[in-house]
């Protein structure tokens, strides 16, 4: 793990990294606390490491929980460099949104084959990110990520058991059932009851298929992206009952 | 509106009061606080205006908000008399649990009798409340209630529009639905998502069925009974952004 940058304001201290070649950027509270849970945050399709959805809810839960959050570009995303399978990807989904079609079939296949680059490469990042003192091998991890998000995060917290709570959402696929079912921690998932892009019963049923003895589901009223802001401290709190002893 | 009986505890002032022949009970804040909003509480069936899955939210609504919050006891409930009806509903409930039947669609017709006599009594009881000055005729009011007070309760938000947000749950009747469509208030609808006597597409469709643009269905893995703890620290802050201006 090489840093490449840091900044520090309002009491977080960001800093720039690469694993590998993939580039990430770790928020954390300002130094001489304790050791703190580390809550891994994906991004959605399109997006970034950067992005507003995830640099406010890093926000939260550092200052309200004084957790350290982590993000890294998926591939093809952000800083990446597109592979022409990444290209295909755009093509596939331009054309589907150019056809006014719902992009949550669409989107499952790509999902699977980012998952298969993705999941390798955050754990080798949470292996890099456990080795820093302020946080540590054996500290609680908990990961976030909405549609993409849950498209690689799904399969990420089924493989690795570090992972001990999880929020996902805004999505629906059949073809994440099989690594859902092995999914055992606590899961909040939120849905959009009006999603344009996700079929209800299909999201429904990806809720219905995770193992976990505690799962809470929140549907809101509205489109795919509507999801209100108050889901941002629901998530908050999901992970101040879960990360901290 | 007569009190019979006035206790305070823990910054809580609990009034007995009749309005006609229905018992209630009224929890406020310490006196000589502002005018604050109102939350009814509607109890489940079997029980009664003290049971402690009241107390124990009013508490909260009170200690956490501010708020007032009035329960009365349900037609044959707590200290009120059993008509024949009363009693020829308890017969077909006991039957029906005899026979390990789910109690959902049994219910269904009960509450539909019930809400009958109960939606005017609720009503009267909110036109007295108001008339006190603490409460006053211009201030926001809430309505929580699941299972038996969710059979009243839709009727009841449906009827009167004085009621501004409302939490349901743990119920799902087809008999609803058509109250539920002429709901518009934000509401909070909890359901557990493997209710042994709610039928979950039901359940389902009873949150799908209200007409409110900000509508959220809280679905908690677990059974009739293990509605999670922290489902009341959620219908506070629900109250909390609906009911404080």
């Amino acid at each position: 793990m090489h840093f490449t940058a840091e900044t520090s304001s309002n009491g977080v201290i960001e800093r720039d990294f690469t694993v590998g070649d993939v580039p990430g950027v770790l928020w954390s509270p300002a130094p001489g606390a304790d050791r703190a849970p580390l809550v891994l945050m994906a991004h959605s399709g399109g997006q970034h490491k950067r992005a507003p959805g995830i640099v406010g809810r890093a926000q939260r839960f550092i200052t309200g929980c004084g957790f350290h959050v982590a993000a890294i570009d998926a591939p093809g995303h952000g800083d990446r460099p597109r592979t022409p399978v990444d290209e295909q990807h755009i093509a596939v989904l331009r054309q589907a949104q150019a056809a006014g079609k719902p992009l949550g079939p669409v989107a499952a296949g790509i999902h699977l084959e980012l998952a298969a680059r993705a999941v390798p490469e955050w754990r080798a990042t949470l292996d890099a990110l456990q080795e820093l003192p302020e946080i540590g091998a054996e500290g609680p991890v908990g990961f976030w990520g909405i549609m993409q998000g849950t498209g690689i995060g799904v399969p990420l917290v089924a493989a690795e058991p570090r992972i001990g709570a999880a929020v996902f959402g805004c999505l629906g696929q059949e073809s994440l059932a099989e690594a859902a079912a092995r999914i055992t921690v606590p899961v909040e998932f939120v849905l959009q009851w009006d999603d344009e892009h996700i079929d209800r019963r299909s999201g429904l049923a990806l809720f219905d298929a995770f193992a976990s003895k505690e799962k809470t589901l929140h549907a809101n009223a509205g489109g795919h992206r509507e999801l209100p802001r108050f889901e941002a401290d629901s998530a908050t709190r999901f992970f101040a009952r879960h990360l901290i002893a």
